[in-house]
């Protein structure tokens, strides 16, 4: 007997033996243009199915690896401090076993509330940010938390200098200025290897810094970004580095309809995985 | 030159001159199955132009009736408490004005800070509830005020002896039973009228009080609903009412690949304003 | 070896053998809502691959009868003159040989130049008309021959008399005074077949007449229609009569997503062609 | 920690407490118009939560019945032969512990491997057959089984004098004429009643029973069906019957673009559960 | 209160403060293929406001440029002649303002009544043509002006040496022999810049020159284009010329079915204003 | 008149004066992921009219060439071996009329019938494999012939040192280190030319070979992969080889929405018709 699959392909292993777990984190409550991030975190893990567990990029197989699933975090749509609370809960648990964690959002705004924790349990964090939007409004229609200031108010907790921007093609002019100051927009590889060393290291990947012909399927999309192999190829750079966590945010995927853009955010899941634990 | 329009069709009176006013509510916050009732208020209006001004049924024209359309209510999503501050806002400025409304939601909730204000405005305020869902519980994923709780919320101001409901199909074992105390499930015209007087009415429609066959298009579906013809007999049997206010709420256009659900929200609406104003 | 088919189920036979003969109209250029109907003549006919030849409520035999296709007239986009001109051509050979015939539309205004020709070559000719629209208007966007004026171009040809509306619930006001002039909207069998005895009849069938819940796929949906088994009931009752040529039109393929649309039309044809033949 | 389900919504019993099994049968070999059935039991399990258990036409909670849910039998596709060996073999497993079964198809081919193990295992098992098409080909495209033989399959079984059909609409003239011989196609309730008596009875509802506004995702659309409360109807008067086993086959979920052909599947299969169990 | 927007993002300046006026030409009369480029004009003013007004590339804001939109010419459907003159008239009227245009499509066919009013106020007139299909056909199923033949009729107009070629890869053998008579295909920049020099320019961007991956929606789509960052690159390389006109055409919104290819429209549009004005 | 195509655009000869047939294998019995390749060949033959006859990178016209299109091989779904035998006795029928073949699938299992026929036919039969899989597998949940084990039964029957893979992305540990054994993957053009010198060449093409951005409509999307310009560059290298057989498998028309995979697959058809024969 078959049954509908509780987790992402391959992270089957129990919380206790895993080094990494992934959890779901289904909020878009801020989201301004197109809902709907909230069914990413089951859509992705249904769509893992529909690829191999092994990378040849990366000669490793997810099967292999110590990686559980612990489902999503459930919370009441429409109330935005219990989400955080409900997320930071679920980090805080997490952390304090020592686990890495991917986070499968939902909307940017998740990315906030564990950085919270993470800030606290970690030295010196480094946040390297892949984003078609720059995220770096102080408020956006009033409003401080929001997905358009998410990156804003982790600035606020780690410092701006500690963030580093790839991928980003959309914003106002002040947001560009402010990302300007520090000259941390798509710098290569050496030069980011040298600030970061061996500092713990969170990713947030936003899926709109794809080109919108590889991934339609997202709140805002916006031409002109990343083709999946360079996507990859930027992650595939990541290996080596420290990692404690990580997130995958803004699939949408009832704009989805031929199921391609789930499958490439499965993939990267899977890329992502393999740089954490590679 | 004809340009993109603004208002829901032949409804471009003044506000000083008309009798009614057409605003729209975008709010999709607390939907927990398919969001997306924020894009309903300029999909109904667009999709409006696919039908004539005309209703043969009712033998009036909406071009020679005094509607207005102003627009919708701006508001940041993820706060509902701001949401109800504004949506108050509105109806209370219209309200003073001595000015029928008719909402176009956005979700069921927005129905509760549109009765807080009418409440206080109008005495012995009824309530003529549409729908699939009874709407009647006291709280959902802890939440007070829900799409799932709406009712509940209202019936608490305005007595639950003064709601009326017609076409309620899917709740709980409970929601049925509060429902059955007052013996106001689908009755009968005469027995209606016969509660309503002169009394001021308010008219709440949930377009899932449809068919999912004819409106597949809204937040949670359910099989077995009134067909087209069904709910515009029944809204053509409330002329004579005096009706102060009216909303027409759950389509999720995105669910709605066809375009028809968004007309037969239109002719809804339509025929709403004919019998407001017959 | 099998090939892509070329006819409506069952309609294969040669054409000095048939009786009737079907042919394809696709023109949509004065569709002022949703365009497309071009497509259904060929869409039509694969559709048709999904029924049975056999009808159980005529116990009749699509294969049985003497049908042949002889495919779709052919002609430039945009060009109105040489389109009535095409099917005027078309027609003309075809009741020379006096042979019935079925056209797939297309947008309405086809049947003009059909009738044109068919009106030269019988007397006293009637019309039955299904429809959801009126399309009585004297000029649209200034122009006298318009989908939305073809039953109007059609009564100065043959007389308005001679035109019984079935299923009309949109039009102006005019459009429904003109109509009522003549008291031939839904009339009951018995009146129908008296006034029209034995007289030469031609049907034309917009889809539209068909709810907005069972034939979405439609240029102009229209809510509040006939289910698909009153169409089938009023076109059952119809076998008897003289009937010399028929059309359905308006079905807008690329607006059914499910391909349910093409296939209820292409049902709507069997059952014309068993009435034509029966 | 909210995980994807894996079983249809309330019936999370476990194997032992169980009077009523749910199987799903992911088989759709021998579809010859729109293939996917493969993805109805898992799609039906998740649109259930889009419902309640609570039933009020059946004044029945799904929470209250002792069901559970083994998931899908999985078998390799392309292979017939043991396609019908795994479904006999979980039928058999679940017949012996004595429980009743209801199994998500799958095409309509799945129900004769079950009717192959119930007819072993009851005396005078009658079958109550709810469909579009006949299904009574002696073969099709040279094949013996299929999901067009599929009922003429099982008349051989069990004798075509213990079937009873609802709802059937399309097929051969020689289908129409095998089922003429018995009358036994959409006999009144008590008719029914007489002939069934005591006896086991099996219910095979192919979706396609219902009309294609209400159903069009499925494999074999046609129009003119029973609507969703016709159906509802039809199910709730076999209360009472001693139904041994059904099955819920056809639904296509690929087709179902806005999703309600699937929320209708799983409302009927939770009044099949009522139905089974009232 | 904020409406439905009217104008393209940041596009609201009024007419006599404006440099440049956007107009929309909904006409697709002529579309062979797949129709609904009528559509396009209001749906890249909806999608702009996906979009941000400011442009990294660029450094501009369009926000702080003097531009309006008009709204849309409007025609009916069927007659070419009344199109032609309808789009000759504004184009007149706001050349005779000294006004700088962008035409919204709309098929290719509108770019002609445009060239012949510009060519009468302009010496020396110079067109780049962006495109897929050649569009050199000197008649089309018997048409001279049509989608497929409209830079024939141009060239005739303007002089075939006066037209540059970006994109082109498909089109009759003799179209790609007309072409190669001016060498004019593709040209490298510094070439382009010698020949127009101070002349001045219109831009025609057939949307169709991007691959399929990244613009699904449109009439005739044709795979192995330019990515979104190669057309931009173009685009970008055109500021510093005088450029008079230009006009977007060819995306059919409704073959869009995630929105992608509407907001690369936009995209496209912006970046020209920026061209336009830079 | 213009009647529904039944052949490839272009390739309307007659069998007898055909240097190359082409024709259709709807077959997708093992498609384990999302069927309906079965609906491939009708598809693409319909979208090649969308297409030009004339490629300007080859400087070919199809029209010149020898081409004929004998439609499609016919058989019962569900039955794996008639399938095989259905094939292999068309293929054996074209290839003693010394015709080359190009197929149209269907599932890639469709190839392993055809070169069992030519392996017989031709000596030295060497085989270029384009695909995101590795299809490499010894057995597949259980069996031995599946669309994921069919290179690995290829190889059994020419061997594998005779297979030349490019493109894949996706396998399994055990299916990447078979195919490093023979260091026949991505080779460059000279040394496959060296490699293949005058032997009997076939290609099998299966779609997925390209980003799921520029072919989404496939049975198991794979992202990364080639670009359509990448897939037509290697096509066009082929030039020059012996070519004696093709095929073009995996298109899933049902999930290209767009009908923009379909044009995709139509385009593959015609270059590599231009690579056989050019």
């Amino acid at each position: 007997m078959k049954t509908i699959s509780n987790c992402f392909i391959g992270c089957d292993k129990p919380v206790e033996n895993s080094d990494l777990l992934i959890f779901g984190a289904p909020y878009d409550g801020t989201s301004s243009f197109r809902p709907g991030s909230r069914f990413a975190p089951d859509k992705i893990r249904e769509a893992s199915y529909g690829l191999e567990t092994y990378s040849p990029d990366y000669n490793m197989d997810i099967e292999d690896l110590s990686i559980g699933d612990i489902g999503n975090v459930e919370f009441p749509f429409g109330v935005k401090d219990k989400v955080f609370e409900k997320i930071k809960n679920c980090t805080a648990n997490l952390s304090k076993m020592n686990k890495k964690t991917l986070c499968l959002g939902g909307e940017h705004l998740i990315t906030f509330p564990i950085i919270e924790v993470l800030n606290g349990a970690y030295d010196n964090l480094k946040l390297i940010h892949m984003d078609a939007h720059a995220d770096m409004r102080d408020t956006y229609i009033g409003e401080k938390f929001s997905h358009a200031t998410v990156l804003n108010n982790i600035s606020e907790l780690i410092g701006q200098e500690n963030i580093y921007h790839y991928g980003i093609r959309s914003g106002t002019r002040e947001e560009f200025n402010k990302i300007a100051k520090y000259n941390n927009l798509n710098i290569k590889h050496s030069e980011l290897s040298e600030k970061i060393g061996d500092d713990p290291v969170y990713l947030t990947i936003d899926l709109d810094i794809l080109d919108t012909s590889i991934l339609p399927g997202t709140g805002t999309p916006e031409p002109g970004g990343f083709s999946f192999k360079e996507l990859s190829e930027l992650l595939f750079s990541f290996r080596g580095f420290n990692i404690v966590g990580a997130d995958v945010v803004e699939l949408a995927p009832d704009y989805d309809f031929t199921g391609a853009s789930s499958i490439v955010a499965a993939k990267v899941v899977r890329n992502t995985l393999c740089t954490m634990l590679g």
